[in-house]
């Protein structure tokens, strides 16, 4: 089965488990739209890509840790879209989903998709047992306080915000989360693919930025120029463009130098080349090295 | 050390621990004044109470599914009083989280409380790790979808409400899974204190009820009247006040009637004496039976 088909159909599994016929209707139907609507799959992806690179003995507990990292980035975009922080009418190429389902039943559906993503680790138990405590601390510091992505958007609150340690909560921390999950899932030490990681998530964070400024609304899905109109930190309009993108590329190959010694490639270096690729704005995209 | 000092204590434990240097000062603060500004404590105490009654041979175990309970119900409290369900000025005698430090850092804090709650449970595993799954197991399905709190919640969203599936959901949950989870943490099978958490909860959803309509603001530090403004079910207003309280007292004396023979009695009847006195506005309390 291809990795991106393996995603779908384990999300679905998820989300089917949380439905049924005592669920109230519409908050089911808003957790399927804000999980299911397209989204590029990259942090579960890279979460299966590393567990295959050191061995994936046990596909049953990699997979409930790439649905665990799917499910919470899912959730973070349908609270990050509400009218009190970006206010967001699209996401993904159509409404978002307090546009599509009303205010009220977005929070519920961020809140829902938190709960469900801690759920859908409870399987580890059967594969792995000594597994499941170490996947839910890698889950939950990345999303939560201190140094998650709610900690990364609670910056936004404050008097003042520090770009890296903004960025490095915001983004960095799910991303680092996703390859020390897949190396957990695996049975591996998590430790040296929290650097590789944290560095691909810095880079992604940088090339999000550039499409930010110089992308196009129809070509990301969503909004551009959002970091501008909203007074939030942009790695373009700190460093310029040419900066951001030198720094783009050098967060990649430091990336590539962080893979531990000794794994199966399983595929991480083409992975990477083909994000090199898509991160940025189709008009400044070139080859990746 | 008493069972109410035992709570705060590990409640400050725990969000001592999602604090520190690195953490958004605003959202510590507002976490903490969510979980540390009193509260009745009911859940986490019915929680030790149960785990008691069979044994607590891991307190540790206990402890962390008791913090795991009370942070679900007070993230949960934070949303339900944002401007988009109860828009509720204040909570527990003083503004409402939202009011105090906005909407963005309110919908951030219940975020950071949901996820601080698993994160709690993770230290099961040093204890007692066989007994780390069925907690999670318990927590999520008590808040999360289909039949826990935030299904309840959505419940508001549809068309039309059942008042049993809705109260069910929305009250009851949470209360049979800080049974179930107390039980569980003992060691102990969680499947017969299911019934009676779950009778308990729609008792006090009951109480809630009779307070919205008979009690004073500065009694149950909450705006009264709520469910006729924002057009809720209400017990009081479906049965009127006699059968409402009725149905209080006879729930209370089933959940009693579910206790497991054989478990030590460890404090359980006396704190369910104490809740049937305690639940009531004190212009309706009677002496329990």
């Amino acid at each position: 089965m291809q990795t991106s088909e393996r995603i779908e159909r384990l999300l679905t599994a998820v989300l089917d488990g949380a439905a049924g016929p005592a669920a109230p209707p519409r908050l089911a139907e808003a957790m399927r739209y804000a999980v299911l609507g397209g989204g590029s799959r990259l942090r579960p992806t890279l979460c299966l890509t590393v567990a295959a690179a050191c061995g994936d003995d046990r596909p049953a507990v990699t997979d409930a840790a790439a649905a665990a990292i799917e499910l919470l980035h899912c959730a973070s975009l349908v609270h990050d879209d509400l009218p009190c922080f970006d206010d967001a009418a699209t996401r993904r190429g159509r409404p978002s989903v307090h546009r599509a389902f009303g205010e009220a039943l977005a929070v519920l559906t961020g809140d829902a998709l938190i709960v469900l993503s801690f759920e859908a680790l409870r399987p580890v138990a059967r594969d792995a047992p000594e597994r499941l405590a170490p996947l839910l601390g890698i889950v939950a510091r990345a999303v939560g306080m201190p140094a998650g992505i709610v900690a990364g958007q609670a910056w936004e609150s404050e008097p003042s915000i520090a770009l890296d340690e903004y960025q490095r909560a915001k983004t960095a921390a799910l991303f680092a989360a996703a390859t020390a999950a897949g190396a957990t899932a695996a049975g591996n030490d998590p430790a040296p693919w929290y650097a590789f990681g944290e560095r691909l998530g810095e880079a992604y964070q940088i090339a999000d930025d550039i499409r930010d400024v110089a992308g196009e609304s129809a070509e990301i899905g969503k909004p551009v120029g959002r970091d501008h109109a909203l007074g939030r930190p942009n790695a373009v309009a700190e460093f310029g463009l040419e900066r951001a993108r030198w720094r783009l590329e050098s967060l990649l190959a430091s990336a590539l130098d962080r893979i531990p010694s000794g794994v199966a490639d399983g595929g991480l270096r083409a992975l990477l080349a083909h994000q090199a690729r898509s991160l940025l704005p189709r008009s400044l995209a070139r080859p990746a090295a």
